[in-house]
């Protein structure tokens, strides 16, 4: 165990992600210095962002090549020279796609809450807290309004969905598939779940949303929030979580014909939000996130594979929608 | 003096509106019911929405060939079946481009400011309105900030810019021509402002935001909001009032390429508004704009036709951008 393997980001992909966006790479092991501590990866988040970072700036520095491959994770300390932190603490962190990373302890969050690794790296973390806060303080859904939220069968989107029932919410998903769409609606409560895939979007959305839409919580930008667009009612809320649909492309699709002119006209909210916005009431809603999956009121949706080496074709994997709920490395 | 002259809205314009979209007509002179009021138009505002309506539903039904054209007008009250209005009132409403109608009085609305009427019909009425509550309320300028408003030589954008000077903000404006952009800084007192028609609007804006936009008035759509949304800051605001670089066109142009990708990771909020959902504090409002006027805080910049008959031509006029301030027509 002198070696630390990584995956590096090789290259920018002209169009989709491929193997060859990443290279395999063995480093040596990192060096301790005072207040820093070391974590060995325990679980490695896959999340759209990934590919997002690959564009250019967003939120963060465009990720470059040769770098280690980022991404949120989850670890366990090994070793620490940094008051605070302990060999055996579960700490959270974005030090990307590798097996163990020397970190000082103000990049590090301590997890205190018990619950299984993989919850902790997603409906009780990064996605999780995404839905919370995107949903309520964005998208301010109100008892019988109708939500729509796009790939809803993704990490975030499971979560959405559920928490908007719980708001008392109609509540209407898109996903690829009817596999998907079927397994939303009866597995997740969903009210509808329309297939994007199988064309007509905007009239199977407005049969599935009779009375308009009032909380549209966007992942995917695309047909879909052009759909969603025509179909929201008067003072609609978009809560602008992700622009999926458009990361893993060539080349872009043009914008939203319809912005801004149903914007005014229809007096709608588009806003924009990044999770980190909101973490300093992360306790409190992490706290709600885990009773509600304790109390079976929210199913924790977590699909986990196994092993550092298998990380791009997750995440590859992810793009072409073969995950349900929140997709993780085991490393 | 027992007829009464309308424009008719005669056709749907296949691209630009031109004469050929109205028809002179002569009526009978309304009769009056019980409970109604017999008005004389005094003063017509002439604005974009004007053109919009005339493209389906908006927030209010599309205008439908044969009807008189639609708009608001502030007129005198010559008659009156209704409580609380008497002779020599001055009433606003939206009964369009005609000499005379009568109206039940719930749909008047009686000015009691004393004014001049072309202050009446704009800077004190709905375009100062739309300004003041767009700005303050939507886009929620804080000292120190920069503020774009695009038609800043138009009636609300006149407006907006000296409310944002008011609110201590850096204001930056576009305009069709150098003429106008010069008269924006020199007269109105904006600290840059940029000819959109000369081409380089990203980068011209860039130079004259050089700490970014946080609040974008965007009273037109199209390349400026693209711009615009390339330079916000995060968390800017954008307060979407209309979109007239695509009400007179054949083809509009794409959507911003740029929505919901930077929304998201700027965390912008574009919210769309109309005036009349500010009107339950529109008293306050008012008062205090004919305040900020009454002490030359503010220019209420008027650009009034006279006659009836000339209507059309100074709506065309509007987008050919030969108005400065707010064009209204005297009757």
């Amino acid at each position: 165990m002198n070696r630390n393997h990584q995956w590096l980001y090789a290259k920018q992909p002209a169009g989709k992600i491929g193997p060859d966006t990443f290279e395999w790479h063995e480093a040596a092991m990192p060096s301790l210095q005072a207040g820093e501590v070391l974590v060995k990866t325990r679980m490695l988040s896959l999340d759209p962002a990934n590919r997002a970072w690959m564009m250019g700036k967003t939120y963060r520095d465009a990720l470059e090549p040769g770098q280690v491959m980022s991404g949120f994770t989850i670890g366990e300390v090994v070793e620490s020279q940094a008051a605070g932190l302990a060999p055996g603490d579960i700490v959270e962190g974005d030090w990307g796609w590798q097996e163990y990373a020397a970190l000082p302890a103000r990049r590090l969050f301590k997890r205190t809450i018990k619950a299984p690794l993989e919850l902790l790296i997603g409906p009780l973390s990064v996605t999780g807290l995404t839905a919370y806060f995107g949903l309520l303080e964005i998208g301010q859904p109100k008892p019988g309004d109708t939500v729509l939220v796009s790939a809803a069968a993704g990490a975030v989107g499971t979560m959405v969905g559920q928490i908007a029932k719980l708001a008392g919410c109609r509540v209407v998903g898109t996903a690829g598939g009817q596999d998907k769409c079927d397994w939303l609606v009866r597995e997740l409560g969903f009210d509808a779940a329309i297939d994007y895939k199988a064309g007509g979007v905007r009239r199977a959305l407005a049969v599935a949303c009779p009375k308009g839409i009032d909380v549209y919580f966007d992942n995917t930008g695309g047909p879909v929030l052009d759909a969603a667009l025509s179909l929201m009612n008067l003072r609609g809320r978009i809560a602008c979580c992700g622009n999926v649909s458009q990361y893993d492309v060539e080349k872009p699709a043009p914008g939203p014909m319809t912005v801004p002119g149903l914007v005014v006209t229809k007096r709608l909210r588009m806003e924009g939000f990044i999770v980190m916005d909101f973490y300093d009431r992360r306790d409190e809603a992490e706290a709600r996130l885990a009773q509600w999956v304790a109390e079976e009121k929210i199913k924790a949706i977590v699909d986990v594979i196994d092993g550092l080496k298998n990380a791009p074709q997750a995440l590859i994997g992810l793009f072409e929608g073969t995950n349900r709920g929140k997709r993780a490395v085991r490393v």
